[in-house]
């Protein structure tokens, strides 16, 4: 365990966010990963960081916020909270977040809308700091036993714990002999498929499968890119560690039709299941689930951009994650093994014309679900109104 | 132990800081304290906090700080962890630090010096809320394993864990059918002691005892008091659980003479023991000590006030702390176990006339250190030079 813990934090501080001397980093993460918590800040000290911020997160204390704030305090953080993800976007800072911030189903018992109003403190800087572009970040999981109970409840605890483990350090790619090499490599695939679709310039995709057709108009200026980013310093870093999508941001205007999730959604502590999406002139008019639905929907009321989509992203079956044939109910795990939505911000950087990425959409949130599974046909639709394959049974055509 | 946690952490909420509805509460604690952290962040939820910072320090991150950190980083804190601080301070805040921040013996094996360099960030700005006066606050302990390890040595892990907490217990006066109240009562019994003393007008306090010959000036308006503090909106608050000592602030410019410490020292990791400390005109020009003088003298290079005095207190031995008879290694526990002094800040409330205020000590460091025993005896001189017992073998004579 401990092995895997120091070489998944050194994949992620040396290759996921290439952390350079004398950085500030923002680590965050729930209490139940404090060990991985330690072994990643020790590792950004290692490689020359100058101040680790730990920003802790816990479930039982947001249960009891959830539970006694009045009100008028769910949507309230101090200006304070905001400041230490504004201090490493100013200071070209760098960013570690380790999922799941809360254990799943931590809010189950109480009032989804309360819940979903109630998000980490000061969290609702973070476009900001994107899209100053200044930071390099990395989004990684961190197993625990809690999660470990959902994801595998026919095991005991241990047993579940350690498999949870396995897969991880599995769609990590541990497992290779230099997993920095092995990242490259598959990152670099992943980008010349992203060329070609970029070079097609395709007006819309529509997705068609059981309970979903969607139309998800594009920029003519969209790109298609894997999770790589670059910062203004040059810096390149790998936003999610695992990651298997290639992302390009959507026109917010031209959304039509209706979509059904392929996986349920971890939204802050609520599991929302059998999610069904309408969209009409591109916002999100009707909001339906077996069940958490509610979480969903405060957060669209958020701001005018919460109900519209900023981001698009398609996922072969070729990726790690699809192949352990496990649902994670994570998000980061699970977009990474479906295409997937997401409602909120856009990353402006994935539009290149400037005019374009003006319009990309705009929002203190950013919720990705899933709606890919080799069941669902994602076809490009040209500016000449051609219908080009683009995914089939989970492959790329194109 | 939930029992005992829950209990505590009432007490603490309830009585120690009296939070307001509506309050931020900055809440700082050792990892190794998580749980207790925990029970406390929800119980200020249940009294109407409206928001909890929770300021997590972590032993074995603190060691990678202090082994990997460039020098010139050591003393670096960004500006918006010394904001967490003022935030609490500008916006009438509540204050909850659980001791200890970091294990005992936490640094051992590294360089004194640099451990010492290497403080909580942003807690430089706690002199600056603390003279605010608007902040109601509370220091409490938290027992953690390897502190009862430390403590008792002779036990195996278990049996002093639980050692530790049943003694914490104890001198928390958790065992009282009405905890505050018997609070309540302690404090208006030290009290009245505090008002005969302050009533006196001593020039000065003479400490004679093994190794010590100490004379510690006073102000004319030097108040003795209780840890028992009010805000600038009238709240009243406990600084301490337990707290057992009667304060005073000295005159920085008048300390001369040798003062040997009767109890080790535990400063950030690393346990000072044998310590002796020789004043002249005010000034500690000299320290040493058997083992881990260093994490000292650094810190008293900090600012002009780190080596002058800030607080003189008196501690007699009718209270809990002294009759259990064991060292805790933890200042908050022995120096109200003994009567103390600390290097650095001043409590300015204790000083009655405002010129004389002006004069009490500022610096960014607040070292409590103890020198009493009842083989210590002190004694008052009167500004027309007469000598008056104040406390011989531990009891008060006034």
């Amino acid at each position: 365990m401990n092995d895997r813990r120091q070489k998944l934090a050194q994949l992620v501080v040396q290759y996921g966010v290439a952390l350079r001397p004398d950085q500030d980093v923002l680590l965050v993460s729930g209490t139940e990963n404090l060990e991985l918590a330690r072994v990643v800040a020790t590792e950004c000290y290692r490689a020359g960081a100058r101040f680790v911020d730990l920003m802790f997160l816990d479930t039982a204390v947001k249960r009891a916020r959830v539970e006694h704030l009045k009100q008028e305090h769910l949507s309230y953080s101090p200006q304070v909270q905001r400041d230490r993800f504004l201090h490493i976007g100013r200071e070209h800072g760098a960013r570690i977040s380790i999922q799941p911030h809360y254990e799943p189903g931590a809010m189950s018992g109480l009032d989804p809308m309360r819940a979903g109003l109630d998000q980490v403190a000061g969290i609702e800087a973070l476009h900001e700091i994107i899209e100053m572009r200044t930071t390099n970040w990395c989004v990684m999981p961190g197993p625990t036993r809690g999660w470990a109970r959902t994801v595998f409840p026919d095991l005991d605890e241990e047993a579940a714990y350690e498999k949870l483990w396995e897969q991880m350090a599995w769609v990590c790619r541990l497992d290779a002999e230099d997993p920095i090499a092995a990242w490259r490599e598959r990152m670099d695939g992943l980008k010349a498929v992203g060329d070609r679709l970029t070079e097609r310039r395709f007006e819309s995709l529509h997705f068609e499968g059981p309970g979903t057709d969607l139309t998800v108009g594009l920029f003519p200026s969209s790109l298609w890119k894997p999770a790589r980013g670059d910062t203004v310093d040059g810096l390149t870093y790998q936003a999610n560690i695992p990651s298997e999508e290639l992302t390009s941001t959507p026109d917010p205007e031209r959304v039509e039709g209706v979509v059904r999730s392929t996986k349920p959604l971890e939204l802050g502590g609520t599991l929302i299941e059998g999610l069904v999406v309408r969209f009409e002139a591109g916002r999100a008019v009707k909001i339906d689930a077996d069940r958490g639905a509610e979480a969903l929907r405060s957060k669209t009321t958020r701001d005018e951009g919460a109900p519209r989509l900023g981001e698009v992203a398609l996922v072969d079956r070729e990726g790690r994650i699809g192949q352990t044939g496990t649902t994670f109910l994570n998000t980061l795990l699970d977009e990474n093994a479906a295409s997937h939505l997401a409602l909120g911000s856009a990353y402006g950087e994935l539009v290149e014309d400037d005019a374009e990425r003006a319009r990309a959409n705009d929002s203190a949130i950013h919720i990705d679900f899933m709606i890919g599974s080799d069941d669902v046909s994602v076809t490009g639709i040209t500016r000449e109104g051609a219908r080009v394959p683009v995914l089939r049974g989970g492959s790329w055509q194109i």
